[in-house]
């Protein structure tokens, strides 16, 4: 049998949520995960270090679309128009992906463990935002201030987008929260 | 000899600091904390849970002190108005505090373990924050945006005050933070 599997990433990510919402993260081991995706055990580890990571396997893809969007927005833009534009196109990273984003989030709040990790992966993601946007030549404390409304605004709007019923899509959740943003900073 | 020693945690407190900057987090024991600040081990655990939790301990006061603050402002102010003026009280919890703040930044930023619980501090201030203002009647998304430019500002205008020399109060530091978010927001 050859050790390549196909899309072993895509199964042992299914396998994962489908389990941790049956029974819980805490009471799923990686040899579960393993057999319910019909690999093994070691080829579990190759893909992921723990069993926590599997639910975040996207991050580093989601930050490298963040970052490569908001570089390649047009410099005159100003910052927080830069960062609606890069909300708008990430977006499309979720089309298709609400039932498996509303699941996901589900495991995650169930967990504190999960809650942090995910807490890293929207700090990380600011941190990359504000460098992204000195490299621009934004000033701190605007990048530093820009990336956080930035993150605020995609956390938000992202939760309220697995909320709803995935009939709208996500970049519609995105806009309305940043104009929402926008009006409250404004005393609106 | 009493069990009760006088500003146990203080002292428990400072010496953490102390030993945690001269040889790092990690290098530390609960042991040597105790032995710096002249008692037991055993009253050390009587007072923090482990050696990370030292530098949380004014972390329930700190919540506790702007979820109070944030309640008590005008119920006809705008939302982000209340946020302003609560940051520009909770400030004085940090007046003579700036040597402290500034050596406990830089453990904590040298050490993931201590970042993520930062982290953690800030998500739950930003919740309680939230839930104070739907207490007052402001709806979502306004109230969970709100509350997260409030810990934005908090946070970047607090990494900057720690980064200075502290001669200017947190609160200068806390006010420029939000004008600058404002400008931001309306791309300024």
């Amino acid at each position: 049998m050859s050790r390549w599997e196909p899309n072993a990433r895509g199964r042992l990510e299914q396998a994962a949520l489908a389990l941790y919402s049956e029974r819980g993260f805490e009471q799923t081991t990686a040899a579960q995960i393993a057999e319910r995706a019909g690999l093994t055990e070691r080829t579990f580890f190759r893909h992921y270090a723990d069993k926590r990571e599997v639910l975040f396997g996207g991050a580093s893809a989601l930050e490298q679309a963040f970052v490569e969007t908001l570089a390649g927005t047009p410099e005159t833009a100003a910052p927080i128009d830069a960062m609606g534009s890069t909300l708008q196109i990430v977006a499309d990273f979720f089309l298709d992906r609400h039932e498996f984003a509303r699941q996901r989030q589900a495991v995650i709040m169930a967990n504190t463990e999960l809650r942090e990790r995910e807490l890293i992966k929207l700090a990380s993601l600011s941190d990359a935002l504000a460098t992204t946007l000195r490299g621009r030549g934004v000033k701190d404390p605007a990048a530093s201030l820009t990336a956080e409304a930035g993150i605020a605004v995609f956390k938000i709007g992202f939760e309220r987008w697995v909320g709803a019923d995935g009939e709208r899509p996500l970049a519609d959740f995105l806009r309305e929260s940043l104009d929402e943003l926008k009006a409250v900073t404004t005393g609106g």
